[in-house]
């Protein structure tokens, strides 16, 4: 019972580090796909994204991808079936908990709807944003009615943009409303039941990895 | 000269996942220290925080720190010295392009400043928005000043939250200002000059793991 725990999270594990590269390979497919490149092998990709070129080809053999001898990957063909694998070719449909300038800022962020993903709603708590909308054109809601129209709306992922002292009750609540995905901007620890996947993301991360930077040319 | 080249290309790749992962163990650390936690295992760390026991020892003996028997690593020991390899011992300062919902929600992400950021500027080039400041009080100034401001205050790190269409530009006005470190969280693709490091932050592959996760719960 043990074994088959740990093998579970290490199975998340190793399929979030490996989704997280198929995310960033899509990315420069589409680059590539934009500039009219139609044939990439792993090696071209990973020189030109510096990437690995092993673990590219790693990757994508594990998902029954095989480049052509000669010739590495179709671009267009290649795209298609990362888009398969990673969900994305039915829409998605996402709301913002907290209509904050960062609530505010992810749900006109571009790259999300590029990718298929849809912004439906942003949830708040004040009542003077209520019925107002983004920039783009996203409509704000109360937050009491998120269960109705998470349900409603068919509401498959939650971005969670409030300050860290309210993040872990908006969690609970947007898990009570049914959704199974959360994505969490606040920098605070959370917690959410079994058969809700909780992805944190933290922005500091990529600050300290130029303060690494910086350190070392000034050496 | 080729073979140098690559080899440079293949450190700087290294660093950067592998300074990504000090940052990752750093947070663990401030919130087993927050907890009270005096000392720690690789295997304990790895599993509380779903990450790599093996990972870590290697990246930590990579840096000279080495665990102590029957014991683990010493909670705050470890992150004074994480905290050194990473250069934060020292105040970093950051200027924020765009005073938008974006640059406006990173100028107060409270993340930055608890690990020593300091967030002295934020520029816009609408003239209404210069003289303001942010809620945490991060002033507003003219694009027009940044080459100034810049040397005045010793600016390290420049965070571009611009729209896509001008990021570029201000990437160019970032470089020419004398800062050597750039954080984008513009879409698309953007250069810098050798000497200046651009690391790019894509909102977008943290939200398309959830979508894989959902696709896979969903069969």
């Amino acid at each position: 019972m043990k074994l088959a725990i740990k093998r579970k999270q290490l199975n998340e594990q190793v399929s979030e580090f490996t989704t997280n590269r198929l995310s960033v390979y899509l990315r420069c497919l589409n680059a590539l796909g934009a500039a009219g490149v139609r044939t990439v092998s792993s090696q071209t990709l990973a020189q030109q994204f510096h990437l690995n070129a092993a673990q590219i080809r790693k990757d994508l053999a594990y998902f029954g991808e095989f480049g052509v001898r000669g010739v590495g990957y179709y671009v267009n063909g290649l795209k298609r079936h990362l888009r398969q694998i990673l969900g994305l070719e039915r829409k998605l449909k996402v709301a913002i908990l907290g209509a904050g300038n960062l609530g505010l800022a992810l749900a006109d962020y571009p790259g999300f709807r590029q990718e298929g993903f849809q912004i439906v709603a942003l949830f708040d708590t004040v009542t003077a944003k209520v019925g107002q909308q983004s920039r783009a054109g996203v409509p704000i809601f109360d937050i009491k009615d998120l269960r109705r129209i998470a349900a409603r709306e068919k509401i498959g992922i939650a971005v969670i943009a409030v300050p860290v002292e309210s993040a872990q009750h908006v969690v609970n609540q947007v898990v009570a409303a049914g959704i199974k995905a959360i994505l969490n901007f606040s920098p605070g620890t959370l917690r959410a039941p079994e058969g809700v996947k909780l992805k944190s993301v933290d922005l500091t991360v990529s600050l300290e990895s130029l303060s690494f930077y910086l350190a070392r040319e000034e050496e």
